[in-house]
């Protein structure tokens, strides 16, 4: 029911990046029954770019998250920002830190009102937000701080054959495996298990964990963190009658016949939980924060400065967002219609 | 030039295991470019084992390896043991250690003397070795000590899609990452090089080096490994001439396009190898042990003593072990027919 659904809010991001050509590139691409949405983002900039790129995609300003339903059918609808950033493509400036953050707030803003179905967040650039005195360790740390206190935010990475939950995530290897605990494994394991039958529409989700180690440990003999840490967690969870599978091997784990036994994998460090997902998806994989009291969705790539306004980027994961991020939408009831009846990832 | 090719030698491997099964299935369902081989193993034992599985797969005795050849077409050639072990499906037992030793040292003395192509193995259970007063860490070990002094073993796991060599192989992670050396970088390199042309027929190879950390340690900031052994390593490789890509983060290199960019991904860790690998090609995988002086490959699993007996077993990645066998063996010159012109990794 994309017609009953709130409008997504959908962040300017970086703009010296990839950000606005893929935002004009979905609207582009967009099918029938894909949601509506609007750019928190400066309609001139947005309009250079589409002549620059090539992209035969008008753009029009609104007042309010309200018209952007009208307008979509036509043209791209951009809510403009009070800043009027000129970025030049290929080049982050923490002159536009302002107008970055400005778009995240409004387009939180907008969700937190019920203005908005969801927010879709465009990759940012962390280093030119810091040099402008950005206090936060990144977007989803913002975000959380948006959202409130008491948010554990959790990192889920989704394309339609997988889904991921990395339980550290931008660490070193070393400090990864310092980190791993059996209270983060619970605390990830709760959260997701919770997501995937609110967001997802499954009702009696099945997770799967991987050791740490090759083997997953093979009984101590490579490793004691599955049997002092991942067991331990894993009989928290099932406690709380969670259908926890593992610890698994973490190399055969990921191959068809395997991912069809669980519906979310639950993984130790950042590139276990990534390269399965990478290697299967490319270029559709879809980042969701679990945990936080509104939709938020974004593509899994950076902001790819070295090819903005090239028009070589692919908007398949940002258009897989923006889908994914309509469907739980729509399972958290910000529409009118019913929930689908799909429960595939997106 | 199968039919000018020496016949291949097969171990017994675990004979509790699946291994006499997979053989007699990969004999069954041999094409007419697949190569010959011969079982060192029981006659006997292969015959029942035959016929519980219901497996129409005749069994012949053979007098030496110069047999094989002419007995392949119409039974799988099996050179008798010296003992004749009796093995419990799915039960392995170091009572019959010294027969799974005989196997693999008969195999190895035939390819040695020139009157087999290559050593197939099937795998074994070390525990039953062990405790039997084994005093080899594991098989690779074994053959490397067979093949005499200064030998360094390098294992690669190799599908039509991608070959990846773990420069760290069965450690805990956490001793993995003490363990990676420039040096250990180095020799991996050197050898998955120079096998790359000798063996894989690539004149002018790839190498794509993995980093350690999550972005391959983004600049220092996930980690020192990258800059501090990696990078040093990298141009080590190069200075001797070899074309080396990285470090790269691994969690984009192994998805389609990445992998077309390089012809084997040296991995620090053995889940990083593995993840992809079996991610893409769970059944079909094979592990070659570059290093050796003779041509050694192995399927790329276990015992499954837990499905010995069953049926249930695929011979595919035995397959491909035997034809990727094969095609190095011709590489190297052991038959009389020129090498093949493809450079697939089978």
């Amino acid at each position: 029911m994309p017609g009953t659904l709130l409008p997504i809010a959908l962040t300017m991001g970086e703009p010296a990046g990839i950000g606005g050509e893929i935002a004009l590139m979905a609207w582009l691409r967009r099918g029938p029954t894909d949601p509506c949405f609007y750019a928190v983002d400066s309609p001139r900039r947005l309009a250079a770019l589409a002549r620059r790129v090539g992209l035969p995609a008008p753009v029009v300003e609104i007042a309010a998250p309200e018209e952007a339903a009208a307008a979509f059918a036509t043209a791209l609808p951009v809510l403009p920002l009070a800043s009027d950033p000129e970025p030049v493509l290929g080049r982050p400036d923490p002159v536009h830190a302002a107008a970055v953050i400005e778009s995240i707030d409004r387009a939180v803003a907008a969700v937190q009102a019920g203005r908005a179905a969801a927010v879709v967040t465009n990759p940012i650039q962390k280093e030119a937000l810091y040099a402008a005195g950005f206090p936060h360790a990144g977007h989803t740390e913002y975000l959380a701080a948006l959202a409130g206190g008491g948010v554990h935010p959790i990192m889920m990475l989704a394309c339609p054959e997988l889904r991921v939950v990395p339980v550290t995530v931008h660490r070193s290897l070393r400090a990864a495996i310092e980190m791993v605990s059996a209270e983060l494994i619970v605390t990830a394991g709760r959260i997701t298990a919770a997501a995937l039958k609110r967001d997802f529409g499954i009702p009696a989700p099945v997770l799967a964990v991987a050791g740490l180690n090759p083997h997953a440990g093979e009984n101590g003999s490579l490793g004691s963190e599955e049997i002092e840490i991942i067991v331990p967690a894993i009989e928290r969870l099932r406690a709380e009658g969670i259908d926890v599978r593992g610890p698994q091997p973490a190399d055969t784990m990921f191959h068809a016949r395997a991912r069809a036994r669980y519906d979310a994998a639950l993984c130790m460090y950042h590139d276990q939980a990534l390269i399965p997902l990478k290697t299967i998806d490319f270029d559709g994989g879809v980042n969701i924060t679990l945990g936080l009291p509104f939709v938020r969705t974004s593509p899994d790539h950076g902001t790819a400065i070295d090819i903005a306004g090239t028009g070589k980027a692919l908007p398949d994961s940002l258009i897989a967002a923006l889908r994914l991020a309509a469907a739980i939408a729509v399972r958290r009831g910000h529409a009118a219609g019913p929930a689908p009846a799909t429960i595939a990832a997106e």
